[in-house]
């Protein structure tokens, strides 16, 4: 159950609460913890409730966070009627969800999202985890949120890095469930500057996300789709960490999305109007990668070993040339090295 | 679903295989692995798969030995289509489920449980877990086992002590569940030596935990009867474990369950009949419990602090005249040290 403007954390709390007075604990990060008690100013139960700060960034998403935010969660007293409230981008809600998720064999939580990235994607469609040995969400959980709360107003204060970010996530749906937004989307410029449009676009991607995830709640087949643009995009996200020069997740998605489409031209015929205008919204806003024919190897290397492949194959997902998402099975891979050079060329 | 003695593990892995190629890790204990070429010798696909090998004992059921685990499975190659076969008592099987239903956000396991008390317990009901900060199975997750195999052919080189313990779990059944079996099963000398007998109580105690647990997963009511005997003895188990002399859990289950046939008579009115013939039983085959009255202010706190209350009272099942089970609320606890003096008289 998402809410998206209309309703805030204190109402939604009221309804978790029933009858009883709910016991609650806010997990944040050090960076949100600055400003929690401005983002909880209207809920004042979660206002006052005990508050467990994890150290903020992608790094710190391991066991060793994890072990301190149920640590946290017995000394804040929680018992199996608690419930969670994970303030923060993605790395609060994945962990702070594995968290609940496994305290008692699970209480409830409820997800407010403080970055746009999390809010159309990770605080949504319930898979929650950490990270492990290098691998990223290799231990987790499919869980729920029993509620996720997003507000378009703390994204007023994101850099604008980070605002593109959550945005590739959005343009990434409209390929995948309605193409007839791409018009619009593809304008970030005017979207970003109307709390409308945005909060229209948000509730667009929510939506939509909602709706797959409730189809395949185990990612065994529709919920895959979600994954246009990911096998590329993380492999150059992973590459670019390996060489210590990351980039932000939407970023790397934006990228990988370019390739899909230009594999999708050359395998489905998808006509080349759509992936001109989409390669000129790619490089108005996210700009080149410094990514070479050298860099072909490792990059297929960490595309065979994405988690959701089964197989050997590289399986992207691609678009038909009606519009529809496909998911494909490489077996020549040299097609993919075609689509990296053509990307590089753009 | 649970095979008893006539499925033998080879057949339950070849039908979860299906067409592949099933990719499989055995977890299991140092004490079991000596003698696990033998268990497993049925199954060529089981002998021959990697082992993940964990220090034996319920000390070593925590977040270190876990991520043993977790790491054991990605050297073995395990990826979301696997299966982690959990060989063992209660430790290796709550503990690799949990594992397995953590791992890659969760794959398929297959209990194989080596000890009474886990055939008819643990393996049984998806409850999975680890201790964690000195709290029994405090982090956890509801995750039922593919299947879990059950023969009564490794239970023959069990100890007496450890038979008795898995033994008290079906006698709980038979309150809980099925009356009429009483009269049997009070007699163990008998069933334990029967191989039909004890293969038949074994197979009542797991149907009927499995029925009970496919109407209740997540322990909100139904399930809770199944803690019959279970709030005093896990006091029991919590006090003699704090003295350094720790006791079965099965021992510490049928005393708890002579002080609950107590209390029954006192508030319902259960036939004295019963509960002479139950304490006859109890008196054969388990001994006294060195326990004594200034042990009641701790084993009261146990009790209010068991994770299955949600309010400050004891909640022990009892049995009504006609023998079923009713979950109880003790506002007066006076009745409770009543009941633990007429059990200490027997």
């Amino acid at each position: 159950m998402t809410h998206i403007c209309e309703t805030g954390l204190d109402e939604v709390l009221k309804t978790l609460a029933g009858k009883e007075t709910l016991s609650l604990a806010v997990v944040t990060d050090s960076n949100v913890a600055a400003i929690a008690d401005r983002l909880l100013a209207k809920s004042s139960a979660a206002l006052h409730a005990p508050r467990i700060v994890i150290p903020a960034g992608e790094s710190n998403k391991n066991l060793k966070t994890l072990a301190e935010v149920w640590t946290g969660m017995e000394n804040a007293g929680l018992h199996r009627r608690s419930v969670l409230i994970c303030l923060g981008g993605g790395v609060v809600t994945d962990l702070g969800g594995f968290a609940a998720s496994t305290f008692k064999r699970g209480i409830r939580y409820v997800n407010v999202p403080t970055t746009l990235l999390a809010a159309v994607d990770a605080s949504v469609g319930g898979k929650t985890g950490i990270d492990f040995q290098g691998l990223k969400n290799e231990i987790g959980a499919f869980a729920l949120p029993a509620a996720t709360v997003i507000s378009t107003q703390p994204y007023a204060t994101l850099p604008h890095v980070e605002m593109m970010s959550g945005y590739a996530e959005i343009v990434k749906m409209s390929f995948v469930a309605d193409p007839s937004r791409l018009d619009m989307l593809l304008n970030p410029d005017r979207v970003l500057h109307d709390e409308v449009l945005l909060a229209d676009a948000i509730r667009f991607a929510v939506t939509e996300k909602e709706r797959i995830v409730a189809e395949d709640p185990h990612d065994n087949g529709l919920r895959k789709t979600l994954n246009f643009g990911h096998t590329f995009g993380h492999a150059f996200e992973s590459l670019m960490l390996e060489r210590r020069q990351p980039v932000t997740h939407g970023r790397a998605v934006a990228h990988g999305m370019a390739v899909a489409l230009i594999l999708s031209h050359m395998i489905h015929g998808l006509p080349t109007d759509i992936i001109h205008r989409y390669i000129r919204f790619l490089r108005d806003n996210y700009g080149r990668l410094p990514i070479g024919c050298k860099d072909y190897n490792r990059l297929l290397q960490l595309m065979r070993n994405d988690k959701k492949n089964e197989s050997q194959h590289i399986r992207p997902v691609l678009i038909s040339a009606d519009m529809r998402p496909i998911i494909e099975t490489m077996s020549e891979e040299t097609l993919v090295e075609e689509a990296l050079d053509l990307w590089r060329d753009w």
